[in-house]
C-alpha cells in the first residue's frame, strides 16, 4: 500500500472500531457511484474483509439514474464499466440497478436534489433489504458530514448531521460511514494515488449549490486547517448542555 | 421609547421571560464597563423594574482595571464619571471597585485576556456576594454568545458557550445575560438612538484577536444574514444527539 491510502485505511480502521461499525457475519452493502469516494471505500472494505478479526461480507451496488444534471436528463445509459471491472478485481459481487429517476416524477412535482436522492437511497434501502444485507456504508466523508451540520445549523437552527453510525427502530438495515473520519483531501489524495480520479463522475448531488456554498464558507472558517476542521468535528461529541441557550 | 430601544427592550423582555432569568425579589448586580453593551442593559433593567409583574431590585457595579490595553498600564484612573451620572440619572444605585489588575500579577506570570477578565469577574461575584445580591447581570449580547460557540468549536472541540442563564451548584449567584436574544447591530442602533455611542470604552477583552477574527469568521460564514445568525443560535436548543458524531 502507498501512503496516501495507508493513511485512508488507518482512518477508516479507527472510525470502524470507534463507532463500532463491523459486527461478526455483517453482509453490508456499500453504495457506489463510480466516484472517488465511494471507491475508495470499497477498494478498503474489500481488503479489510480478508483480514478483519471478525468476518464480514461487502457487496456494491451501483444506482443509475436517468437524471444527468439538475433538470437535464441523459442522452444515453449511465457507463458503470469501470467500477464494475474493479469491483470484479477486488472480487466483490456487484449490482446495477436502474431507477427512472426523473420517470418517477408525478405530475406538477418538480426535480430536486433532495428528492433525487432520497429515490437512490429508497431503491438501495429497498435492495438491500431484499437480499438480507443488515448494512448499508455510504462515502460520505468528513467534510460531507460537516457540510450537512452547517447546513442544519444556518438554515434549520439544528444541530444535526449524518451520524457514523444510524440504528433505525424497527428496521433491520443500518447505515454505516466509514469514511467519517477522513477529510476529502485524503480521500483525493488516496484517489490520485490508485489512478481513480480520472473516472470520478459528477452526480446531481454534488452539484447542489447550497452544498458547495456551504463547503466554501467552512473552509472560510477553518482557514482550511485540518486542526479547525478536526475540532469542528469533535464538538458533536462534545455537546455542553449546561452551557447552551 | 424610539425605535430601535423599543426593538432591543422587547427582545429582552423575551429572553427575560424565554429564559425565567427573572424571580420575585431578585436582587440584581449589573456590571458595568461604560460600554454600549451594558449600558444599554442597565437602562433597560431600570425601567423594567418599574413595570414588571414581580418585583426586583437593580445596582450597577462598575469594574475599574489597571490595564489600558494588553501589556499597557494606565496613565491616570479610570474616569466612569459618565456611566455614574447615567445610573444615578435613572435611579440606579452605583459602586465603582478598583482592581489592581497588573498589580496582581505575581512574578514570571504574564498578563493575559482571560486572566485579566477573570480577575474583573471575581471582584465583581465577591462584591455582589458580601451585597447580598443573588444574580450578576452581564451585557454579552447574541454575536458574542456565537463567537465564544464558534472559538470553544473551532479551538476546542466542544459544543458550549456562555448560556443565557448560568446556575452554579452550592454557590448563591446566578448569571443572567438579558442582551442573549439581541444582535450586536440591533444594541449599537439602540445605543446610537440613546446618544451612548461616544463615551464607549475599548476594553482589554474587546481587543483579544482571537475574538476579533471570529467575529469576522462568523459574519463570512452568514454573510450577514441576520437568519443565519438566529438560526447558529436555535441549533443550540436543536442538539439532535442521535444525528451527531
Amino acid at each position: 500500500m502507498k501512503n496516501a491510502e495507508t493513511t485512508l485505511a488507518k482512518l477508516i480502521e479507527i472510525a470502524l472500531r470507534r463507532y463500532g461499525m463491523l459486527e461478526p457475519g455483517d453482509r453490508i452493502l456499500v453504495g457506489v457511484s463510480g466516484g472517488k469516494d465511494s471507491t475508495c471505500l470499497l477498494r478498503d472494505l474489500a481488503i479489510k474483509r480478508t483480514w478483519w478479526e471478525v468476518p464480514f461480507e461487502v457487496e456494491a451496488c451501483f444506482i443509475a439514474s436517468d437524471l444527468y444534471k439538475m433538470g437535464v436528463p441523459r442522452a444515453e445509459a449511465v457507463d458503470d464499466s469501470w467500477i464494475r471491472q474493479k469491483a470484479a478485481w477486488w472480487g466483490v459481487p456487484y449490482t446495477r440497478i436502474d431507477v427512472p429517476v426523473i420517470g418517477r416524477l408525478k405530475p406538477g412535482e418538480k426535480m430536486s436534489c433532495y428528492w433525487c436522492s432520497t429515490q437512490r437511497r429508497t431503491e438501495l434501502s429497498r435492495y438491500a433489504r431484499s437480499r438480507g444485507f443488515n448494512k448499508l456504508a455510504l462515502g460520505h466523508h468528513m467534510d460531507d458530514i460537516l457540510e450537512t451540520l452547517f447546513m442544519n445549523m444556518l438554515r434549520k437552527g439544528e444541530f444535526a448531521t449524518m451520524p457514523p453510525v444510524m440504528r433505525y427502530n424497527n428496521y433491520p438495515l443500518s447505515v454505516i460511514r466509514p469514511l467519517a473520519l477522513c477529510e476529502e483531501r485524503q480521500v483525493i489524495a488516496c484517489a490520485e494515488e490508485l489512478g481513480f480520479i480520472s473516472q470520478t463522475c459528477s452526480c446531481a448531488f454534488n452539484l447542489e449549490g447550497a452544498r458547495r456554498m456551504t463547503r466554501s464558507l467552512i473552509e472560510g472558517l477553518t482557514g482550511g486547517s485540518s486542526v479547525a476542521k478536526r475540532n469542528l468535528f469533535a464538538s458533536m461529541s462534545h455537546v455542553k448542555k449546561d452551557y447552551l441557550a
